[in-house]
């Protein structure tokens, strides 16, 4: 990232304070923190905490054993940095940084260990979440980070064809998942972050963790996988068969195909997100599957794999040039079988671009 | 972990609440879910808890998609499990589980967002740390635990046998630190957590990231690195010279370990964890290195990699069997070098044991 680009968000933040009167916006190691700062140290139970205010400079308050860390993060130049010595009380440290805040505004990230030990200090302090802040900032992303999430994306399309180019059948949910890890590591990711593998009945629990059940021909096969690319995440779902498909699988995956056509056709500035979920919901409540569509059809992506908008009824979020969210509609048959497709896309001046490309039809695999 | 171990730990959480007159503890994916549960659910923006009362059965409240998942945990037996789907209000589904409870105790981990928006339903409730809860059960490992941290840290011993074993001079901070993360894996790691390679003058930063720094001969090189075997930690510091050290280095080293010595001749049962501390400090206080040993001498060591108790002035923790956590002194000069020397320890019945057995020796590395 062009380090210039985090002043520029430090600032743009203390905008969105004075404009909704928040006294102060404290963020802990987190996506909003990397964002803001290009700082990315593990959250640990020392607290880092970055305190930006309407007026005056960013302050960044950590431990002094990480201070030589954050001093070389690429936003040191825009921040304060304090730090806050072992045996000695972090929260006085970070209060007295929030003096006279009447309002503030908590990193939705902040562990609740921190949150409380800063509420029991000022109890009259109003507390909030940071997201009103930060989340229309992050969601309409750049170019640079656009840029991030079509490498990630294409890097996950790459996993998945040379996954499908080998052989399936056979082998354990657990093996194809390891195998899916360290595809996308060698596909330009720098950590693989989940990889579902749900085979045959397990394909109808939607977040499935892989087992050593012994993939079948006949099984539908979800795959849904995803990792970091620069900071930025991937994550997309083919449902493919293995061996030639029943017929039950392939009618089931022509509706949520149907789905997601939908679903896509309903993107461009101006419409409200919630309107992408409905589309792919009629879809499917039409062909009788309603209620087996158990999830919202997709979620913001970017630093973290699910942040804001969210693509479900009530969020009326209307969508602009840069914002990036999945669309994958689902569904999930109890003891049977699942089918799922899941592509992350990106907002445009005038409509929508897929940023994954992997083919969508319904492949038997071999 | 023996399934039996999950209804055991929830009645104790259940007995130390009934104690303490707290009404509830809601914990969301963490550590503690693992401890409670042994389940381990990605923490995401759709709310997952655990919530135990004193004296009704535990409820587990997930997203829809989550239920089978949930319903596989190896606790599922004794809790009762609630969904909510998308769409709907997690916050009030759960709210309604807490009705009567006035004083609620929060996961250590439970992210901002999900703890403020509780908190606005019920403003009257007071929410307390529900590490007072958990902290105690998870402090005192029982055997099975201990097994699992053995093993974690002999991986991590072998990895660094098998690094030192290698030729260092002349690579990266950043390769070396890649080399390390896979000997985790190659030696029995489900993951590599972090893997600090600190060398010449970047060995001053305790928290050092790896960089494209080469490494030269005549540096002191800090190693500290670990991930997770059976979901314990692996946490272990070494510093090494490349080639013959200077004397500097030599005799910062030596107080180092003398330091550590000291530390570890404290450990047994009935001593409080502070003493630890302040048995290492002295020895580097007298050496004239006081001010340059600027964090505390270790921290418990767990499901968590930090986690209570900590072994820093002012944690008057008594030392119990079956306690586990690291012994770390360090002394850092800036812009010329750091020394810190790391193992895990378990408290037995009658004194200590290490559960790493890397040398440690300033050893001349290649």
């Amino acid at each position: 990232m062009d380090p210039s680009a985090y002043p520029r968000r430090l600032d743009a933040a203390a905008g969105r304070l004075a404009d909704l009167d928040i006294d102060a916006l404290v963020i802990p190691p987190s996506p909003d923190l990397a964002y803001l700062a290009g700082y990315a140290p593990m959250p640990l139970p020392r607290p880092t905490v970055l305190i930006v205010t309407p007026s005056a400079p960013a302050t960044l308050v950590v431990p002094t054993l990480e201070r030589p860390l954050a001093a070389a993060c690429p936003a040191a130049a825009a921040l304060e940095i304090i730090d806050w010595r072992d045996g000695t009380d972090p929260y006085r440290a970070l209060s007295a940084h929030l003096a006279g805040s009447r309002r503030v505004a908590a990193g939705d990230r902040m562990w609740a260990v921190h949150l409380l030990a800063l509420q029991a200090l000022e109890p009259a302090r109003r507390w909030s979440s940071a997201a009103a802040v930060t989340g229309p900032l992050r969601a309409r992303k750049d170019p640079e980070e656009v840029a991030a999430l079509r490498r990630a994306a294409r890097g996950a399309d790459a996993a998945l064809a040379e996954l499908l180019g080998g052989s399936i059948r056979g082998r354990t949910e657990r093996a194809v998942a390891a195998d899916l890890a360290s595809l996308l590591v060698s596909h330009g990711h720098e950590t693989a972050e989940f990889t579902i593998v749900a085979s045959g009945p397990n394909a109808a629990s939607p977040h499935h963790e892989p087992t050593d059940r012994t993939i079948e021909p006949g099984d539908a096969l979800v795959l849904d996988f995803g990792g970091m690319v620069d900071g930025y995440h991937s994550d997309i779902t083919r449902t493919v068969s293995i061996g030639e498909p029943g017929t039950d699988v392939a009618a089931v995956h022509e509706v949520v195909a149907t789905a997601h056509a939908a679903a896509h056709a309903t993107i461009r500035p101006g419409v409200a997100i919630e309107e992408i979920d409905a589309a792919a919901r009629a879809v499917i409540t039409d062909a009788g599957f309603g209620e087996r569509f158990i999830h919202r059809t997709g979620h913001g992506i970017g630093l973290e794999v699910h942040e804001p908008p969210y693509a479900v009824a009530g969020d009326r979020t209307v969508l602009e040039p840069g914002m990036t969210f999945s669309v994958e509609p689902g569904i999930y048959l109890d003891g049977r079988f699942g089918v799922r497709i899941e592509d992350i896309v990106a907002v445009t001046d005038d409509g929508v671009e897929l940023l994954n490309d992997a083919p969508r039809a319904l492949v038997a695999a071999g």
